[in-house]
């Protein structure tokens, strides 16, 4: 097992698997709906996951939503990894607050509401509205990761408490179901050294190209990434008994932020939509943590990022959308939440063959037994 | 180019390619987008299409949204293609009637109607509610195949005007956007005869095994698909100069309506999101008869049936969502209607950095020049 810090300890303590037995009962329920057995794929198993964390089937439909988009800045930024000023940090998230970026867009189609999390931004944020904005601004970004840790352990404990309080504090609020999102300009490089050091995959592997970057920039971010695990090796060859050096170590504000958050919803039996890579490297962290958070995580989508599929392979989750986005802000995990959504009131909104009575039970049974099989059913 | 069936030469003379400004409107203002170029990957594919279609940029979003399910039986059920007895084509039929159906609460979830078109359906169907139905049955399901053409080209040609009829009536009710779905035990056969025929491929790549048949069954059905070909050899070689015969000698009632339907819709620019299998074939059919009526079709789904990634590489369509499912009845179009609109809605109401403002120009522009770069794009 994993030191857990100690601000963490209680919410460690409530995170636990699945409910064995509403898992059970949703199994049952779904092989009772009138419709082929498993006809509905990869929404069956959000189904049954839904009611094994709620802990009750048919689980509630995950509603009202939230999306936290934890926004930092990162020292390696220095180093060359991307050819964006780090100032576009500060400039999208007061595109998010005022309202017209594309997660602010994605999320009124789908009914989610939008909080922005100040962890570490490094340039100036409007402070007027303050209705989106949550301050938590632990540091000005983190310290160049290639010259030493990016952060304190105390630093990262308040970052991964700050998570905690968000979630609670939106749980708290009513929402039904927690999304995350991102923001910080060279996030993808904390990323893949997170992501490579979680999974043992290479460097090279998880690092991505992007749209923006040339063949020499990616070859700088691949040799930043390798240096940063290199300088801190000895940390990082522990970093499943003590993740939060390795965060500290090589990690962003926003990861910690988003680990603790991913804790606290599965500690609140909250499901949590995952959106990219980053927070897939941050999922990683949150399962060395405690290993049954996953239980509590959808995987949102699948970015073009090559270490965000690396990451999911090893968390175990399938994405639900897989439309080539490299968007970050939450965009793949607001997508996917009518998936989510629907995955829910399928279980709860079906009709099943024997609530369908006595008169109808012998046409039920007819389908029942395998299912009409239109559309690929074999019929 | 194919013959026109007479009832369709009005429609077919409306169907056009999407408009050139538009589409080019849709790149340019895709580009100028607070967000990295490319971010949304297919979805911006998905927005510029809907700007051609339209005809303007950006284009409105597509609602309301309805699904009409195309229900029919097929004769050459009794070639023992599938182990399901015909009446549960009805049986599914009253399930949807009475609301409480997979693609019911599905459609609730994301606020499209659903009304259920009988075509061709073998047995009795409930007429009491009428608010859902729409009784167009032309014979009670097709002929066997396999013993000779499954309908007459009157018979073809009046479910084609059928489904012309319902786009048009749905479209002049005020539906922004259609969505496919279909019921009809036996249908994946005729889908794969028709499949075969429109794309050259092999009976045995397009045939599906899907959940209740075994081997013997599956054997039995690939044999009877080849031997519906074999039969209608000549008329089949024909099929893209004369699409109405093919859809006579080996098609269903609910293909002819279905094609007619993606005609009109395409007739009126209104788009139409295709479900699975059937629709797939469906939609070869609508193609052979007009090719650009693919500019109005957005792929739903990839369904687990092996015909549809062969139909959907024919049409050049890439499916939005990809989640293992084999349902039918629309499920498929409908849970992929939110990332429809999440597309319009990018175009629509993102801010771009020129509508930003002299003040924020500065900041945008940094932006603009190659996006943020956060979740994969080069940070």
């Amino acid at each position: 097992m994993s030191e857990v810090p100690t601000g963490l300890a209680d919410v460690v303590r409530r995170i636990g698997p699945l409910d064995s037995s509403a898992v059970a009962a949703a199994r049952e329920r779904q092989a009772r709906l009138t419709k082929p057995p498993g006809s509905l794929g990869a929404l069956e198993d959000v189904s049954v996951q839904l009611a094994g964390l709620a802990g009750v089937c048919p689980a509630p439909v995950p509603e009202p939503a939230v999306v936290a988009v934890f926004a930092a800045d990162h020292g390696v930024h220095a180093r060359g990894v991307t050819p964006w000023p780090q100032a576009v940090t500060a400039q999208m998230v007061a595109t998010f607050l005022g309202g017209h970026a594309a997660i602010n867009v994605l999320s009124a189609q789908v009914g989610a509401d939008v909080v922005v999390v100040d962890v570490g931004v490094a340039g100036e944020v409007p402070r007027a509205d303050t209705s989106r904005l949550i301050d938590r601004r632990i540091r000005p970004g983190t310290r160049d990761l290639t010259a030493g840790p990016a952060m304190t352990r105390a630093e990262v404990e308040e970052a991964l408490e700050a998570g905690v309080g968000v979630a609670q504090r939106l749980i708290a609020d009513g929402a039904g179901c927690l999304l995350t999102g991102d923001m910080g300009i060279a996030n993808t490089t904390a990323s893949a050294a997170l992501i490579a050091t979680f999974t043992g995959a290479d460097p090279a592997q998880v690092t991505g190209r992007g749209t923006g970057i040339d063949d020499a920039t990616h070859a700088r971010k691949v040799a930043v990434v390798t240096e940063g695990l290199r300088r801190h090796h000895a940390v990082l060859s522990r970093a499943g008994h003590d993740p939060v050096a390795a965060l500290a170590a090589v990690g962003g504000l926003e990861h910690a932020a988003l680990a603790g958050f991913v804790l606290a919803a599965a500690a609140e039996r909250v499901p949590v939509v995952l959106d990219g890579v980053i927070a897939g490297a941050a999922a990683l962290v949150a399962r060395a943590i405690s290993p049954d958070v996953v239980a509590a995580c959808i995987a949102g989508h699948r970015s073009v990022e090559p270490g965000h599929a690396v990451a999911l392979r090893r968390l175990g989750l399938r994405p639900l959308v897989d439309l080539d986005l490299r968007l970050g802000e939450g965009s793949g995990a607001v997508l996917a939440l009518p998936l989510v959504q629907a995955a829910a009131r399928i279980l709860r909104d079906m009709a099943t063959f024997d609530a369908a009575g006595v008169s109808e039970r012998a046409e039920g049974e007819l389908v029942a037994r395998g299912g009409p099989g239109h559309d690929g059913t074999g019929a």
